[in-house]
């Protein structure tokens, strides 16, 4: 099979990260991103603009419609986003996400016969998300094996998680010395049009924090 | 919890034979069916009339897109249907399918807190499908625990496969105990906008032989 791999792009600081390190690392990059009725559509402008700016070989938009599903603040209307830090696993939790996700770029990685997929997902800074721990990327990757023509005709798919352990601080001075511009990326949650963030979200506030642990000037645009 | 379950509905022979069996378990009823693109579109009509045969609390279907990744004879229209038994995976096989299903019905059942998914897999007649052996079904219950709020609070999903080790036959026969009517059911991958059926592809031998071996009459509405 030839060195090409499947990044997961939602067009956060994360994801951005994630697809530098995969093509210094010499692989040939699809990206895969979801419109799954989240409220931050900017998100998928910022995924967009990102593809290009990494000349990936191909770029897929799925949609989802998740929020015939409902059941998170980031699909559903009537679940308020909050403007503070949670305790336990937070209201913007999507059931299921990363599940299905990893499930579309399992389908896709087999049809482009790749067996290495990126995911930045994080177990740090986002340790409320079940589908954030290592334990459940590893469980995936056992599924993987046996979910496919592929996995049963001897091949071995990597799940590839170089942010697991990472502070958001960390990532960002990764990002930085990969030379990331993070100013087209965004992680907020009730981003408006224009991909502006709100400063209160859980999302802003992580990013916050990590740019001012790194001791890197901001670049995120917000809203005024 | 409640005694609810989520039903994989396709609108074939297995799935109403899986619905008829979960009512009499006892188990209040939500159906879920996807449109992934197949060329049998006849099959989710068949699964919008039989969810209300038996009076689902509720049905959705799902838009998946999964023609836009391609790579099956069932979503790719430059791969041809087979009209004979094939040797190995076929390629009627759609990567990932059973992963996204039953990744969806994750979803959903996380919000509606139900713990139970049935889902019509068959290891026998059907042993080219990679996600149709009960190892995937062993993985991706493991996984459904770790991937979920709810697991992650100590719930316990479950994984019903109540065909897996039945032949086609024995599941007529079963579903005849349980009076489903077959009538209304569509299995053909060629099947015309009435829902009639070809006699030639895979799905519709494996059915023409099941019906002969179990001694009941056949009452597929096939083309002319």
């Amino acid at each position: 099979m030839s060195k090409n791999a499947i990044i997961l792009l939602s067009g956060g600081l994360d994801s951005i990260t994630v697809l530098a390190l995969a093509k210094q690392q010499g692989f040939g990059c699809y990206a895969l991103s979801f419109d799954y009725g989240q409220r931050h559509n900017a998100e998928l402008n910022a995924a967009s603009e990102i593809a290009k700016l990494y000349q990936v070989i191909d770029h897929k938009i799925i949609n989802l419609g998740l929020g015939s599903i409902g059941g998170s603040a980031l699909t559903d209307q009537n679940i308020q986003v909050p403007d503070k830090l949670e305790e336990g696993i937070p209201v913007t939790y999507v059931p299921a996400r990363n599940t299905l996700f990893l499930a579309f770029a399992l389908g896709w990685a087999e049809v482009l016969k790749i067996t290495d997929i990126f995911i930045g997902v994080n177990a740090i800074d986002y340790s409320g998300y079940p589908d954030c721990r290592p334990e459940f990327i590893n469980a995936f990757q056992h599924l993987a094996n046996l979910a496919t023509k592929a996995g049963a005709e001897g091949e071995h798919f990597t799940i590839h998680t170089p942010l697991i352990s990472l502070s958001k601080a960390a990532i960002i001075k990764l990002g930085v010395e990969l030379g990331v511009d993070y100013a087209p990326t965004v992680s907020c949650y009730s981003a408006n049009s224009q991909g502006q963030a709100c400063r209160v979200c859980d999302a802003c506030r992580l990013r916050m924090i990590g740019f001012a642990e790194a001791g890197i000037p901001d670049p995120t645009r917000y809203q005024q």
